[in-house]
């Protein structure tokens, strides 16, 4: 198989994360199995995966033929080898345990082709860690995407020093053909990028909220209405840079690195919630959002997809 | 004057923040004057927002006619008096110098009318800093735009303890008349709300930079289409509330604070940088974005716009 050939893709693990890989494969046509040794997660996914994909036909993010034709096609493999045995990509999401990742990946690369790509949809390992047991750790990366998987672009490739750099090309090319924007990492790093930019601007807003500042939907509409538009539009230096006018670039961003001091000095430090902030910090989401989740979940995906659209057009 | 009438508007101040006020204003068909006591910022400042009102109007964000008489209407003060004597609304927006903008304000308080709302652009100070020589300070609060002014919705609305709670409506109801997103604040805090998120994601951005993991535009390409789309679509807890699925929201966010802990305990701590890293953070910038402002500006404020016609559909 080359690269340029649409590949056969193996999913292991049928939780939120491979359920989004499914269907994003599903959405683009390609043929797809997927195993999932839990009966309690196997059981409902296919049909999560159905309404996934109906969804992205709903949002005109896939053709509705080619996605029927490609959902009919997938086999639920009885067994790994059956699962793996003819991918060309193996996509592993388990759950976050480092020791059962290590494993199944172990266990993954004897019954699979010896050119199968094999990436392993993780947050907080690295490909270092997770390629312990694996004979071949050139033919592993890390790829994290970020929720829902088949409607944000992003997705980040984290080889190990060992990746064969053709791996990350071909993991480049499949995620640009499924229209992903994927991004290498120079270095391997603890957790993600997303997630360290997630936990950094999520502590200050639990501090507004512990703090009495503002409560937990204003904060949501103060990131949603205010910097979450430019960092969509532009992201934060190209921000910078705009900002700058007359002055320059160079001497702006000086200033603004000066003038942050302050602001940088008086953010939240904390990496964990005493027992009562933690609870209050809960409640007052609750009381935000309680209920109402089916309907939140869609008006979140009807704004996703408008603004994705707006951002192709 | 009632709240429901169209406010005369004064801008005091006409750098990057009190042009987009103007153009704003005049976007909206309201009569605007502008006192600034700086000749070389005040010089280039009515073609500025001459540009700003025409490429509203290009991105349908302004009737042509209804802008083109206000810009006609706007009147630029030669005194302070003539400035801010008939307004209703007086929105002090000078550069962030405590002394001068305490100043300006006593000044502005002298020969404005008694009902005038004083608002200050400041993203520093508080209304009680800022109030300190007002024989009113109850009419006084802070406003903390961002930029562009005219183009992003949020307005952070920042009243001091001895803040008319009228004052507080008249501003609230004023801005969603501009088409804004007031936020009140509850508490006056150091710095502003969206300052101290922008903070802390820079904070991140900047050490991966400094590490080597990604070079800047693979940064911003990494936020933009990545957790900003999540952020802009829904808010940082309603994404945690819609990642929850069967376990239920309590559980989910319990978890969550529990395995950030680690990610928040090795993020970025520092609040100023050391001289080499300074400067080795600028220069990647400027590799990254150098000399293409003009053309980077107008794609962003396409990006932008389209954002929010894609929100408001």
């Amino acid at each position: 198989m080359t690269r340029f050939e649409t590949p056969q893709v193996a999913v292991i693990g049928a939780g939120e994360i491979g359920r989004g890989w499914v269907a994003l494969c599903v959405a683009a046509g390609w043929p797809v199995t997927l195993y999932e040794p839990d009966a309690e997660t196997l059981n409902p996914a296919m049909d999560a995966v159905t309404e996934r994909v109906q969804a992205l036909v709903d949002l005109k993010r896939a053709d509705a033929t080619v996605a029927e034709e490609a959902l009919n096609r997938v086999v639920v493999g009885r067994s790994l080898l059956q699962a793996v045995g003819e991918a060309g990509w193996i996509i592993e999401c388990l759950p976050e345990d480092l020791p059962a990742k290590v494993k199944a990946l172990h266990l993954t690369e004897q019954v699979a082709r010896r050119s199968a790509v094999l990436s392993s949809s993780s947050n907080g390992f690295t490909s270092t860690d997770l390629g312990a047991r694996l004979e071949r750790p050139d033919r592993l990366l890390v790829l994290h995407p970020l929720l829902p998987v088949e409607l944000i672009p992003l997705v980040e490739v984290a080889p190990g020093p060992r990746t064969d750099p053709e791996v990350v090309e071909d993991i480049r090319f499949w995620l640009s053909m499924l229209g992903r924007a994927p991004i290498i990492l120079k270095k391997e790093i603890a957790g993600s990028v997303a997630g360290r930019f997630t936990a950094a601007l999520w502590r200050e807003c639990i501090q507004l909220v512990l703090d009495g500042v503002l409560d937990v939907e204003d904060v949501d509409r103060a990131v949603a209405l205010g910097p979450a538009l430019g960092w969509a539009a532009a992201g934060p230096h190209l921000e910078h840079q705009l900002a700058a006018g007359e002055w320059g670039a160079e001497m702006h961003l000086s200033q603004a690195l000066g003038s942050y001091a302050a602001v940088w000095k008086s953010l939240a430090g904390w990496s964990q919630l005493e027992p009562e902030a933690h609870h209050k910090f809960i409640r007052a989401v609750a009381r935000a959002y309680s209920n109402h989740d089916a309907e939140l979940r869609s008006a979140r995906n009807h704004r996703l997809v408008r603004i994705l659209e707006a951002l192709n057009e």
